[in-house]
């Protein structure tokens, strides 16, 4: 990779270095010793149980020592500070540099015997294979590549919105700053690309990505597989760019560029810093210091070469720990007191902000929010993705928790609400007039929805609550954005994505864009609530289940079509999961009804009663929340025991066969046809499925059939 | 968008031109007639139905003509040629732009009345709402943006692959070029740039990439979400950069482009066409002319400006069809005669080699391969990622139609055999010394799935069974790569692909690697074969099984750790789906052992014994296979009315209903602790699992359960 941008720092980089054994240090002393004992101790770490991955965290080592010794705003003593400086590790797998240095900067629950269960049986560690959230420290959870840039771009964003919102001249009550690092793949992976391309658009010049290049990959050199100019990439797409040629030793350059790229720029800024893989050991350099240990005699040589004797293993020195406590962490605490003492004059001086602010601080809605999502809705036929927007505009207006974007589909998913303000640089009015500023809170994500999903955690990993973000799309390129739905459930952060276009209603767009398979994932994906109202009061109860459910994310899957409004339908149900739409105590079958396939499924049970077949309905919009209701109200909605059940939904049936005996659902793809000739096409026609249940108890009594056989009919 | 790169052909560009209502053309009196008459067409075909596409299609007008009348190499009487150019559309969503340009270039089967079928209720229509790969003359169904661009990048990889493998000087029976279309959005998506990066480093000279510029998206101008200098950024990424200013009618200057575009460089050619959606619209150059009908009133003044009477529906004038006579398809008659001709003469001079390349043209397999399946696997315990390189290396070495690739993954899949050659230019060798060529048969990916999945389409679409494409990674990244499968599947494209650290066997990565739900999206995804072997044997019946395949993509997911050769396995069985690896006749319960969790399916039922429960064991691989068999079969094999059945396997339950009572799966994410120890700690343990059977039986029997409901034991 040629250098070609700005460079901030030139120390002449010798290429063959990517193979000496020794260290070429800055000369300051206290820097040769940390890094030193730093990366003995990642080599120690590794070897006592043969297994991770030491290379990229010695590599990273003086860039480590940078950030959190003298660049990073933060406090061990209060690691969830709102105001702090956040850090992403994009490459997650490098996991033993953050545990590392959070143990040198002294967070008190990073000891050394945590450092020590890395990759043990410890069912208590701190020290998971990748960074989780739910440690103290650790901002967002990693390892998928890619996704912690976007995760980054969304913290990001959540401190430029929350500034433009409550900071007031001498008040820069949120003020803090966003690192993350990146490999060589978080470059290579589409997320990350998406997401450095709105980084650039949107001027995020409070994001700091630095690359850990040290041009290796698990296949061996970054060469196989990249040959672009990344920093001439990196400027092209709006980005600041510095070059570091030795990034594993020269800690003062790359403090000053740390610092040049906080004060200096209008534009985020990318850090190429050169580093060499596994630097001091055997295989430094090399892909084989990427994922394994490096066995017993070069561990030993390793503690030779940095001055450590071979048999000394996890040994900092005292001084090590002193010089963090003399940088760092000593400016952290005072950091914290400043922000309170500033944030309480400010509370004074803005008492009606102030008050907001407060509640943004502490994750708080409105007390009142229940009261933004409408009473009355549409009683006539309204499709569901309309009834998302009059639901979710006025909360969207009136709460400032919510941030709601949509990768390009403004004109289909009815998500902007009147007066909305985009988020938006200020500079952008220039070039095309919109009405937009960092204080909005509606994003044009463009189309990249899986960069949409996982800047969306970031937005909701800033703090708890303090935004709740709303994402938007055709429900089949939420399978685009499926990697960043998964991270956002596995970390229990809440966020809602508006799915429209849920069905082979969809029509004329084709099978390329009627998802018939996409909610098996999402029915099977824990902490996540896949939730497919049949009309306008289904869909007001998903917003408060989503609403309420902190810890989860929540799909809320609408049609585009006009549905009807069923007069039985209840929003307060939807919490259940299922409910009796229609009872009937002489009841032989049970039809259950989803989403926009509800109305087939009552014109069905009318014929089936022309017919004198006794059919039940029960409306099914959330499996995860039913079976979290008891066994009795499972018992009682079903009554599996006294009829026949049959579920109506143009999806494979996968899943259905917990709750249904028999199918009315998709075999295979869908079809381009106009939305109602395709559900015709498909069988889905009142009369149709009564003929096909009818036959079905007519094999069943017959014995052709079993109950317990589930069959598509 | 500032023009930055080499610039071929410019032409002055007024921006005020973008709302202009008379058109500006080049002042060639054919293409102006040719221009008129096809944007005149798209108008009334879009009106008919009052909806779809139209804007897109009218701007690239200039864009068709210079690409069907003066550069692609094809035949319309034969328009499954070999070697003919490919064609790709990876703004799907502008499909009557294509389709338009098959009527006139002379395609039989694209009458004017299929025209008129677009968007209607015509089962039998060729025109669907995006291109799909079943009608003649589209090359890959597009849609799902992005995809396209990674799609022709496989297309341009097999050509080049083909040539370099049986090209002889004089005879160059591989030569065709690939062309690819693609709007804003395929540059925003991250699969479009994970490609172009692929591309860049590949030095596919034999790929152009034609930029609809039009600055529009669904939600405005794209100003709202994209500011990056895209000629830099395509430069920088390692491709040849032209820019013509005037796309919607500067026809020679872009004939001028594409040709210089095809022979004047060693890189891919991004060529950024400046035009205007719906060119000649009331709504020229705005959002409005992207997906919706014109209305009537602006129909009549389109004919009107363009010289047609308001009266004169579906009007092209025989001159049209003249022109396209006397330029491409006579050419193209030609050229498929030429090239038989070289044909034979080739296969006369190069005999052996001739003798190959027709196999490979008629997409044939070697008669012998399965005979390159290894009889003999390690009977000790292996795991399954490394059976399936046993039996894929062989399988890859000696049969030239297998590509073979890895996401990054090299030392975890275990693909790569003796002496493989790398797909890479020629010129990488001077970069890092790697031993590959266009010849080669091992690619890597790097650390993009999503485009390995896209590009592995294009390589399979190139022509039926001439490549198969093999790809590999961790399963859990087949979540970002689901698009491409997705893609994949609904196109009926024959695709290896494998998936390793398919359970929390994976251990120490943790949740984030752990893909306990993405099996659900799989098995319930149409045409797409999810087989999950047990062991060595049911991996080589599971790659048995995904060759005899012509018409699916298969997922082949293997194990990180060493899983035990069960004696009753079995390879032949693995085509069933699911088989009774160990018969009871008096059993009680049936117990499905799926995958690395077998062993515990074992363990349990001879814990089972020792307690007097007598159990049956059935291997079930494969559901989509097991659904293909006779009802008999497979109630033979479930015996569901005489017992009761438990799955066990380290998954989300859902969809194991249909077959199973009960199940011992996962309820939650996984957690990072080593392998074996993260099994004990979700309860994997024979004897655990035994425990919790003989509860289960006890709740049936005392009826505080019902055998029909499901549990999650």
């Amino acid at each position: 990779m040629a250098p070609s941008a700005t460079t901030a720092n030139h120390v002449e980089f010798d290429t063959n270095k990517s193979k000496v054994k020794s260290l070429q240090l800055d000369g300051n002393e206290d820097h040769d010793l940390v890094l030193r004992s730093f990366r003995v101790l990642i080599a120690d770490v590794v070897q006592q149980f043969n297994g991770g991955h030491p290379g990229g965290a010695m590599g990273m080592a003086a860039i480590g020592v940078a950030l959190w010794a003298y660049t990073m705003r933060y406090s061990p003593e209060h690691p969830d500070w709102f105001n702090r400086d956040r850090f992403v590790l994009s490459n997650g797998h490098t996991c033993l540099f953050q545990y590392t240095f959070l143990h040198l900067a002294g967070y008190k629950h990073m000891t050394m015997n945590q450092l020590k269960t890395y990759h043990s049986a410890s069912e208590e560690s701190l020290c998971p294979g990748h960074p989780e959230i739910e440690h103290t420290g650790i901002e967002v959870t990693t390892g998928p590549l890619g996704q912690g840039i976007a995760n980054a771009v969304g913290l990001a964003m959540a401190t430029k919105n929350l500034a433009a919102t409550y900071n007031k001249p001498g008040y820069d009550v949120v003020s803090n700053t966003t690192w993350c690092m990146t490999g060589d793949a978080c470059l290579q992976e589409g997320v990350g690309l998406e997401a450095i391309s709105l980084a650039g658009h949107w001027k995020l010049n409070n994001l700091v990505l630095i690359f850990d290049n040290n041009n290796v990959t698990c296949d061996g050199s970054a060469d196989i597989a990249v040959s672009e100019d990344i920093n001439a990439k990196m400027a092209a797409s709006g980005w600041n760019v510095i070059e570091i040629m030795d990034g594993s030793h020269d800690i003062q350059g790359i403090v000053a560029a740390l610092k040049s790229a906080k004060e200096s720029t209008d534009k985020p800024t990318f850090i190429n810093c050169h580093t060499i893989i596994g630097v001091g050991s055997a295989v430094a350099g090399d892909a084989k210091a990427h994922g394994a240990a490096f066995g017993q005699e070069d561990v030993d040589n390793i503690h030779k070469i940095n001055g450590f004797k071979a048999e000394d293993k996890f040994n900092v020195p005292e001084k090590v720990y002193n010089f963090f406590k003399t940088q760092g962490p000593s400016r952290g605490a005072n950091l914290v007191q400043e922000w309170e003492d500033l944030k309480k004059d400010y509370c004074a001086e803005h008492s009606k902000l102030g008050l907001e602010f407060q509640a943004r601080v502490k994750g708080k809605l409105p007390n009142n929010w229940e009261d933004f999502i409408p009473k009355d809705l549409p009683t006539s036929a309204t499709a569901t993705r309309k009834s998302a927007g009059l639901i979710c505009n006025p909360l969207a207006q009136n709460i400032p928790n919510f941030m709601v974007g949509t990768a390009d589909l403004s004109p289909s998913v009815y998500m902007a609400w009147p007066d909305k303000v985009d988020f938006q640089s200020p500079d952008l009015i220039t070039v095309c007039g919109i009405n937009g500023n960092y204080s909005g809170r509606y994003i044009h994500y463009g189309i990249r929805e899986h960069a949409m999903a996982a800047i969306a955690n970031g937005l909701a990993a800033f703090n708890p609550g303090t935004i709740v973000p709303v994402t938007s799309s055709f429900f089949m390129f939420y399978l685009y954005a499926a990697p960043g739905i998964r991270m956002g459930a596995l970390q229990e952060l809440q966020a809602i994505h508006i799915a429209t276009h849920d069905s082979i209603g969809t029509g004329e767009d084709g099978p390329t864009h009627q998802p018939i398979e996409i909610a098996a994932l999402y029915r099977a994906m824990p902490n996540l609530l896949y939730i497919r109202p049949s009309d306008s009061e289904e869909t007001a109860g998903a917003f408060t289940v989503a609403l309420k459910a902190k810890h989860n994310a929540t799909i809320i899957s609408t049609s585009r079509q006009n549905l009807p409004q069923n007069k039985e339908s209840r929003r307060d149900a939807v919490k259940y999961g299922a409910y009796v739409l229609r009872e009937k105590e002489d009841a032989t079958v049970t039809i259950i009804g989803v989403g926009a396939e509800m109305c087939f499924a009552i014109e069905a049970a009318e014929q089936l009663a022309q017919d004198r077949v006794s059919a039940r309905i029960v409306s099914f919009p959330c499996q995860r929340l039913f079976e979290q209701q008891t066994r009795e109200y499972r018992r009682s909605t079903l009554q599996s025991n006294k009829t026949v059940a049959v579920v109506v939904e143009a999806y494979a049936a996968n899943g259905w066969e917990r709750y249904a005996n028999a199918s009315i659902s998709m075999k295979t793809f869908g079809k381009s046809l106009p939305g109602k000739v395709a559900y015709e096409y498909f069988g889905f026609n009142g009369k149709v499925i009564a003929g096909k249940i009818q036959a079905y108890l007519e094999d069943l009594k017959q014995e052709r059939i079993w109950k317990s056989e589930f069959v598509e009919l």
